[in-house]
């Protein structure tokens, strides 16, 4: 069986042991994510590639190398989905690396390790945590993050839910890193794209630039003061769909502003709503709740947008008499990509005959914490129809194909120069 | 006993049979409506007035005058209530009538009769019909009313629950007045006042210049596109929450314009929301439900802002490419109160010595269908705190004494100048 020919049938595997129609479901530290890791660890041990789990439950598949004391070429992605979500998103990073490792092993043995990692806990719809697998195999979570985030289906706590999956929290409580970043020497996350950049300009891979940052706000509200529609006369009002409909207007003209500029920035208000239980149509409003999410390439787009909503929020309330309440925020700071792994993967698309592009990710991907660590990393898109998230995300295989092609030229060509780089032999 | 301390026993009896914490529960032909109706109508009977109830469920208390050819002289209000509202809503005005009558009774038989009518089905959280119950007493509902509209509680028909009650809906199905406007004199309904203007101004009382009407569309949704909040860029975006934004802005906007140039005018969204089904803090919303209710004394602003509604949302749907649909919409006219007798209820306040203030009604009253009618009508707001239609309205029950002697005094004088109008004796 060639490579593909097995990735196709694992991509099948991986869709019918976590089918919850519409979509699949793969709960982090879930029956679905776990029976995703025992599909692949299975097919890499019958491989003959080593395999192991470390104490967080990501799976490292490697084929060694000659020389094993060099930092290693990492590739991987995550086997999580959010509920009733496609079968793509972060799978095909997965099986992407396997093909890679397969191809490579056709060659004899590579100058230094290559590890694919099935990385867990990647969507942030579990969890409330950026990156939550991969920043705790760098041992970069708060300690207390086992014992006070709960999944958002059960209510239980991420200690709770690794016992269950066989897994031990008491790394993550001592602050124990899985990974050294000195010995990993580039990480590559193939992964398809979330929104349709790929599909307009008609370019079955893309070549992330920088994941965004960004800055989200999940507890908003106003309280102003429910009235009734037609006996209160305006400056007595305290409305909050007013109020709420004011800060809008002003962030989306912020967001203007930063496009003007030629900076980058998308915002999104995802959630926005009075309250159902005392709502009416004769009833004035007093109160709204929403969500903010900003996301940008530029830590410092996020931070003036941050500054500016505040400001903004205050004189609002005050001018309309209501209270509004932004919450506590969490922050993903950008992530830029590697300059030379963004060329060297120009390079490989290029030789390969791929058509590509130059791109932003909108989307948080683990990459950003291996480059967080100093880590030269890269990301590769894949075309993908109808968006992430959605049981409708839609890769076509032969686009897969492509990013294989390009990654496992990228791969030979990175390992090359490795081997250039060995001092000659006497 | 005293007709003021009569209509307190009367509060606690209507409270104490349609409790239903917090508040009280009285739908329109529901047990509250009914029982309210009863304790009314038995207590007329005891005190000796005469009594009728119309095909539609309406009860007429009647103190016969000496000449019962005149145009009757009318007072009354509804004794339905919104679920969970206060216990003053409507049944203030049925009391007061009460208390007038048996205070005129002391002084033998009026020239004309004096009637009060305790009106069935006005709040329309029941039955989606402005003035449902004053209407078919005028012949005014369209003929499929009946067999039309459904109450929100039970989803059964306007004539199911009619029957229920014990009344037939033939007669609105035949369009079949219950009374005939040349026979009415004139028409007063007292009232609680549904908003702060009087406890901000430290009036007991207020006299009512003009029923606002409103323009309401109960079921506005704009759809666009539900992607992923990071992926997509600001020119791919359909945001539905960013074009709801937009367009209350101009409406807000419009309604500053109007107030600028001295004309009446409120304007409530008193639900907003995004679906929160599919909703999500990292999904561009595809989808916002809304309502808009506006009100004004005079019909052109209503008509105006109508027309520009209409126009602003086509052209923010054709901008930011989504579609934009304003459902169906109802429309309850103005009615201005008659200024003979707002005149004489000033008159009548200042003979009390009762402070009191002109005022705009917001909220919708029975009495706009009488003025509809050609009927001389007037209204007289009672100062009340909280709002109404909910379980906190709050009148002092010395306000309603001062509202019933300013009744009492305007009605003395009208019926005083009904005297001298008749033809000298021979």
């Amino acid at each position: 069986m060639t490579p593909l020919a097995r990735a196709e049938q694992l991509f099948a595997a991986l869709a019918e042991m976590s089918a919850d129609p519409p979509g699949v479901t793969r709960a982090s530290f879930g029956p679905g994510e776990n029976a995703a890791h025992a599909i692949i660890r299975r097919e890499a041990v019958s491989l003959g590639f080593e395999t192991c789990t470390d104490e967080i439950g990501h799976l490292y598949v490697t084929l060694p190398g000659s020389d094993r004391t060099l930092p290693v070429l990492m590739t991987g992605s995550h086997l999580d989905s959010v509920p009733h979500g496609g079968n793509f998103d972060g799978a095909a990073g997965v099986l992407a690396g396997l093909v890679l490792l397969e191809r490579l092993a056709g060659g004899g043995p590579p100058p230094c390790d290559v590890t694919l990692m099935a990385i867990r806990a990647e969507e942030m719809i579990w969890f409330p945590e950026h990156y939550l697998g991969s920043r705790a195999a760098f041992g970069l979570l708060p300690r207390d993050t086992p014992d006070r985030l709960r999944r958002s289906d059960s209510d239980r706590t991420l200690a709770n839910h690794m016992t269950e999956a066989g897994f031990d929290a008491q790394a993550i409580r001592e602050g124990r890193p899985q990974l050294d970043p000195a010995r990993i020497g580039a990480f590559l996350e193939t992964h398809i794209e979330q929104g349709p950049v790929l599909v307009e300009a008609g370019c079955p891979v893309g070549i992330v630039r920088a994941i965004r940052g960004n800055i989200r706000h999940r507890y908003c509200r106003i309280d102003g003061e429910t009235t009734h529609a037609g006996g209160v006369p305006r400056q007595s009002r305290r409305d909050a769909v007013l109020a709420g409909v004011e800060l809008v207007s002003a962030l989306e003209a912020h967001w203007l502003e930063v496009e003007e500029s030629g900076k980058d920035m998308v915002l999104t208000l995802g959630e926005f709503s009075t309250d159902p239980t005392t709502h009416g149509i004769t009833k004035v409003p007093g109160r709204l709740t929403f969500t903010i999410d900003v996301r940008s390439q530029d830590d410092a787009v996020l931070d003036r947008f941050e500054q500016d909503l505040q400001t903004r929020a205050a004189e609002i309330a005050q001018k309309r008499g209501v209270h509004i309440d932004l919450g506590h925020h969490t922050q993903a700071v950008a992530a830029p990509m590697s300059t030379e792994i963004q060329q060297s993967l120009r390079a490989a698309a290029q030789s390969c005959g791929v058509p590509h592009m130059d791109l932003a990710s909108g989307g948080g991907h683990d990459c950003a914490t291996f480059a967080s660590q100093g880590i030269p990393s890269g990301m590769l898109f894949i075309r993908n129809r109808n968006g992430s998230h959605n049981p409708d995300e839609h890769m076509d295989f032969e686009d897969f194909a492509a990013a294989c092609d390009v990654l496992f030229a990228w791969a030979r060509d990175y390992l090359s120069r490795l081997r250039t780089d060995l001092p000659a032999p006497d």
